[in-house]
């Protein structure tokens, strides 16, 4: 079959490169005979039921490749998690405008949905090819390498501790930052690609993956502090206690013991401020400073992977391909995912919906020291050629110091 | 007088571009005959009263130049605000090391210090030129046209802003960031350059040249909300009501205070929490975030503007140009100040140091909308050509929407 209609839409949180993937398929699928056109759309499946739909063929190529390289979900997106009665709805809505492929571009969430779908189509002998296209910057859909939207962010969080790192020098002290991923530590882990001299920080480096305990926090951070005289230190926002119990809450709840006043949970700056609370109150050291990254790390324009983009590109193009001519095992409904090859090429492969749709990947063991606070070589392996070119790079004076005169200090 | 030894300090936050400034003095002094030894001290004044100093004769201009384009100080800074007799220890420094002439790059309290140095060495009847660098992410320093660090600043917060509005779109609901600057709202108006199309964010700015009111506040997020089903708000750090006191105490019961007595805005990401919890308990909004820009907006390293970085290279050769043969007036000592000419071009002038030492600069009047919640076109023309070039550009579809079928949503 070589449907007329095609329908594409965007889910999830906003990327840096998801407008790439979007693009991919506008510009892949335009140029195939039999399709009459390419419909987005607006705000993910909501866009869908709410037939908000808009007319891709009618976009020019020039703009569609310039809305590529904008961050951020051109079509708009949604936190809707579809049950199966909303995918029931999703498939009225592409059956009455007869839509013969289905494009989702999105994390785990956005992939059983698709799953969903397909089931739907399936068992009402309506023909739809269904394909789940990665996105995530967590990093966390299994049978990927990695996932279009995580290098880029990965490439802010490194960025941002480079140059956390040298302020931190500039004026000593402790600096906490606070990364996104509520149970995959790879954006955090990150922050290690932001090292380049031996005692450069993040010097400590705390994953969701790992028991979080705070009283060994503050011994870290007390014998790094003792030795460098300051401490840079990349923390999760996911971090949790050996119950599952998220820090957030177990330090508010501290802190409120010790009557240190009127503590919000949900303000999105709360772990930063509630560890730094504590690392002045039970070390005494006076300097310490939290940032919280926040929507910056996904949305801030202008520092992408250039790999990235590639990648993110070309998910969207094979997506329409697979969809077209089949995969490997000739299916035309699946997930596209992202392979390695050699050091460093992407390959991709369309897998089966329920291998990805619903699965969370956390960091392989192999990523992670075994003291738990810090990433092996094995991490820096991985990560660095997904960073792409133009790497910023950090420099330092070499120490050639002036004999005293007056032997004061 | 053709000095046998120059010390050079950097004192304050860090910037981008700091260490432009640094090499443009190690570089051009290291060129002029008569210098024999150019030191620097580590951690600004507190290096010099401790004889912590640096031989930068013996760096290599290779280094210098990969220095120059890192961001933070190199040579270390310091919060330290001498007072009259720190003042004297640092001369005694000086006088021992037979230092000719003081170079001190930073704020307008590090103008202070170079201006009570001058005095002592005055008063001596010692021969010491000293010079006062500009340099701040503030862009509060009187007497000039703006300060090298701002511009770099100013494009990581109007790149933060072009994407945290894209993101907002993708996601709609309200967006609060929050930006450094105490007195001065120069940076948080930089948020203004990220708009392109007219429903762009940021819709609204609270600088502190304008008394905030939590009840106005609400009502324009209402009325913005109401109007774009959105809102993208930036907000400064140092805003205050009526009677000077900041808001963030309205939260905050132990704040902490700096050396100069000033309480500690950054590092914390109080404020933004506060006015999210404001929002969503007083407007009924669900989708409410914030962002506190923290240390990123100036240590982030990889976002420069490339004018910012060729002035901060130009006002560190100024200085050492103006000390070996004296500005307009022919004094050799005085605070270096740049001077727009055209639209646009920088020229270079030594200030008196009492003209510039001490004073604060504020936004003027005609930055600022009447309804004080936006800046104006004179602003933009201000800072456009201050964010060099290679600014990221934000592109959108355009509409074609498809007819709808079943009419439902």
């Amino acid at each position: 079959m070589n449907p007329r209609k095609i329908l594409v839409a965007q889910g999830g949180g906003p990327t840096a490169v998801i407008n790439q993937s979007l693009a991919g398929v506008v510009l892949e699928a335009r140029r195939h005979r039999g399709v009459e056109s390419v419909y987005g759309a607006r705000h993910g499946v909501r866009g869908i039921v709410n037939e908000d739909l808009v007319d891709l063929t009618q976009e020019t190529s020039h703009n569609l490749e310039m809305v590529a390289a904008t961050p951020a979900s051109a079509l708009g997106s949604t936190r809707d998690k579809p049950d199966v009665k909303y995918c029931q709805e999703i498939f009225k809505v592409l059956q009455a405008h007869e839509i013969g492929q289905f494009y989702y571009i999105g994390g785990n969430d956005s992939s059983d949905t698709v799953r969903i779908v397909s089931e739907q189509a399936l068992a009402a002998n309506y023909a739809l090819r269904c394909i789940h296209i990665p996105k995530t910057i967590d990093n966390d859909l299994v049978g990927n390498d990695h996932t279009p939207g995580f290098p880029s962010a990965a490439r802010f969080v490194a960025q941002a501790f480079a140059g956390a790192n040298l302020d931190n020098a500039a004026l000593p002290g402790v600096y906490v930052g606070v990364v996104m991923g509520r149970h995959a530590g790879f954006l955090t882990a990150a922050a290690a690609l932001g090292k380049k001299f031996a005692d450069d920080g993040p010097h400590l480096i705390y994953l969701p993956e790992r028991v979080f305990e705070v009283e060994k926090f503050l011994a870290d951070v007390k014998a790094t502090y003792e030795r460098h005289g300051r401490c840079v230190i990349a923390v999760s926002e996911g971090v949790h206690d050996a119950s599952g119990k998220p820090i957030i809450s177990q330090l508010a709840k501290e802190l409120e013991h010790d009557a240190h006043g009127n503590v919000q949970l949900s303000g999105s700056g709360a772990l930063a401020d509630l560890l730094c609370e504590e690392i002045k109150a039970r070390l005494g050291i006076k300097r310490v400073r939290g940032d919280t990254f926040g929507y910056l790390q996904r949305s801030f324009i202008g520092c992408v992977s250039d790999v990235d983009q590639r990648e993110a590109r070309e998910v969207g193009e094979k997506a329409v391909q697979y969809a077209m001519w089949g995969g490997r095992n000739g299916a035309t409904s699946g997930s596209v995912a992202i392979k390695r090859t050699g050091t460093y090429a992407a390959d991709y492969e369309l897998l089966p919906l329920e291998a990805v749709a619903g699965k969370t990947r956390t960091m392989e063991p192999e990523f992670i020291t075994a003291n738990g606070t810090d990433v092996t070589d094995a991490f820096r392996l991985y990560l660095r050629p997904l960073l792409g070119s133009g790497m910023p790079d950090a420099f330092r004076l070499r120490p050639n110091p002036v004999a005293k005169v007056l032997n004061k200090g």
